[in-house]
Formats: structure tokens, sequence, C-alpha cells
């Protein structure tokens, strides 16, 4: 008979190989690490999975991540409200929030218009974009989707929708990335640099 | 105001980020899974961590991981009694046992001497180790603690403590690497090879 990990052990090994990026090796490790470290610290993680799964849904209004129904970011009144990024992702609201360089407001799609996914408008958190803009207090909305095809088709769609409100629209630049290499940039990004160049 | 994640997502994040390998970019990606994963998985995950901290304890005889007093290797009355293989980690035991190669039983010892880290004989398994051969029906100790010097110190320390009671005692042999090449192999290993050369 060939030996196995204890019953409750093995099934510790398959419920972290499940994560993303773990391996059976990863889990391996992940899992005698649960068992040698202090009971309360294994089961601070175990409470930790189960309360962000209960308490994190998303904001009402612009689909972020929220513990309540209506998320921090939409109920300061210091930011802005009259200039609304969009988001695919609610991780991404953190990434522009790193920038420090943005303090109006966000809406989160949930993904990007992508055809060959079958995801189309639809599925994704536009309806409640159009009504908040609709409410007209609303003066521009940046597009900071991701730079790839899925992502400029998603703000082109959503610039069609949106003009006709009389909002504006942008899309954040395009260019090399600060601390890059011309030499490593691809010809694409050269020439989206190119054509957005500014005077200096 | 800086923004960061909702309270119960932050604290997630710094759970998981406390597993070995995980940095804080690794744990975000990992907590947005557990976020966007059915309620269901989710919840199965962090059970399965308070279970095997729960349930999972040493073997009172051979200090394997088990969920029973006695663990499963110990119990089986299939395996050879008369040989104990002494490894450092429980771990370890899966490792010998997927090799198919050994049919008797283990010792764990859970870790090597290491003056370095301050780790004498004393802090590892090894009184109950001596308790068993002196019931008087081992045959052989086969020390297959790993090739480095903490692990060869440590199965030196045991031959010496463990001859006196007339056992004999082996060491797992040193070589090369199964479908290794010899042009990567390193001195130490190539010599050990070379001195344990049998004739074919």
């Amino acid at each position: 008979m060939r030996y196995f990990y204890p019953q409750s052990l093995s099934n510790l090994i398959q419920q972290l190989a499940k994560l993303p990026g773990v391996g059976p090796k990863t889990a391996q490790r992940l899992a005698f690490h649960i068992l040698h470290v202090p009971v309360k610290e294994a089961n601070a993680l175990a409470e930790a999975i189960i309360e962000a799964r209960e308490k994190i849904g998303y904001c009402e209004i612009c689909g972020n991540f929220s513990d309540e129904k209506i998320c921090e970011l939409c109920q300061d009144n210091d930011r802005d409200r009259s200039t609304i990024c969009v988001v695919e992702q609610a991780r991404d609201v953190v990434s522009m929030e790193r920038s420090r360089s943005f303090d109006g407001c966000y809406h989160v799609l949930h993904g990007a218009i992508s055809p060959m996914e079958g995801i189309g408008p639809d599925k994704l958190n536009i309806a409640s974009l159009l009504l908040r803009l609709r409410k007209g207090s609303v003066k521009e909305v940046v597009m900071a989707t991701n730079p790839n095809v899925e992502g400029e088709a998603t703000a082109l769609y959503l610039a069609k929708q949106i003009k006709p409100l009389g909002i504006k629209v942008s899309r954040i630049a395009h260019g090399l990335p600060v601390g890059g290499d011309l030499e490593y940039a691809d010809e694409a990004t050269l020439s989206m640099a190119l054509f957005g160049r500014k005077e200096i």
C-alpha cells in the first residue's frame, strides 16, 4: 500500500494547490508552514479568508471592493465628484491611487469588452455608469482601461455612449514607461509615444 | 488621505503575505482569487487550515505526521519492524515512500544537529528512538538525514549512540543523481561517487 499524508493534511495540500500559481510542491510547503506556526496564526489566516469572503462586496455606486454598501472613496466628500475614472478591475483602483495623481471618483467595470471570450457590454458594470453620468454633475470621464485590444475597444465603446451626454471623455496617455529603455520598447509603444509628444 | 483596500481585504492580504515565498503582490493576487471563487470554495480552504491544525499531530512512536496517536505506518503490520529509517523531517517520510524501495518503519528527528543554530541532540526526537531500539527487535537503522554538514553530523552522532546496542547502522549512498550529468556534478559528489563505486 502506498503511503500518503494523513487525510486532513492531504486535504489542506489539495485546497492550497487550487490557488493560482501554487503547484503541488508549493502547496506542500505552505501546508507544512501552516502546521508549524502557532495555532493562533493558522486560525488568523483561516478567519481572514472567511471574513473577507463574508464582508467584502462591491460598492453600489462604483463597483469597487467595499465592506459597506457604499465604498470609502464614494463616501469621501473631499474627492472631486465631477471626474470619474473608469477602470477594469477593483485592484486597478488601488494602482491609480498609488500614483497620487487623481482625486476624483472611480467606476469599476469588472472586465473589458472581449468578443473572443463572449464578454459584451451587457456583461459589464456599464448601465450604472451611464446612470451616474445622467445625473448631470460629472464633467469628465477618464478611461483608464488596460492598454490592450480589449481595453481600447471598451474605452472607445464607452466614449461613444458618453459623448452624446455632453461629457468630456479622455484616455490615459500611452508612451514609454518611466525608467524604461528605448532599446526595449516595442514599436507600438514607441509609435504612440511619438504620436503623443509634447513641446518642452 | 491615502486609500487602501477595505479592512477585511487588507487583513486577508496581510495574512497571506505571511506564508513563505508569498510577497505582497502574490498575496494580493491570492486574495483577489479568494474573493472571486464561490464562497463554498473559499470556506473549504479556511476549514482545511483549521482542521489540519487541529487534527494533525505527531505519531507517539516515530514522530511522523499523524491524525491519530499512532501513525498509519507504525500501525501497519505488513511493514518490516526490524528496520528503522531515520529522517530529519516528516515530509522526508513521503519522499522515501515515493521511492518504493523501503518497507521498514521510520523515525522522524524533527531537525538535525546544528551547533550554529543552537540545536543540540537534546532538542531532537532522539530519546524516543533509543527507547525504541532498546526494546530489542530492531536489527538495522538506516540514516537518511540530508547529505549536508548537519545531516552528516547527526548521522555520525546517532551511529555512535546506536552501535553499542549491537544494532547495524547504515547510511544512504552518496553519488550522482540518476539522470544527472557528470559535467555539472560538484567535486564532493563526484569524489563520493568514485569512493562508493561498485563492480558491474
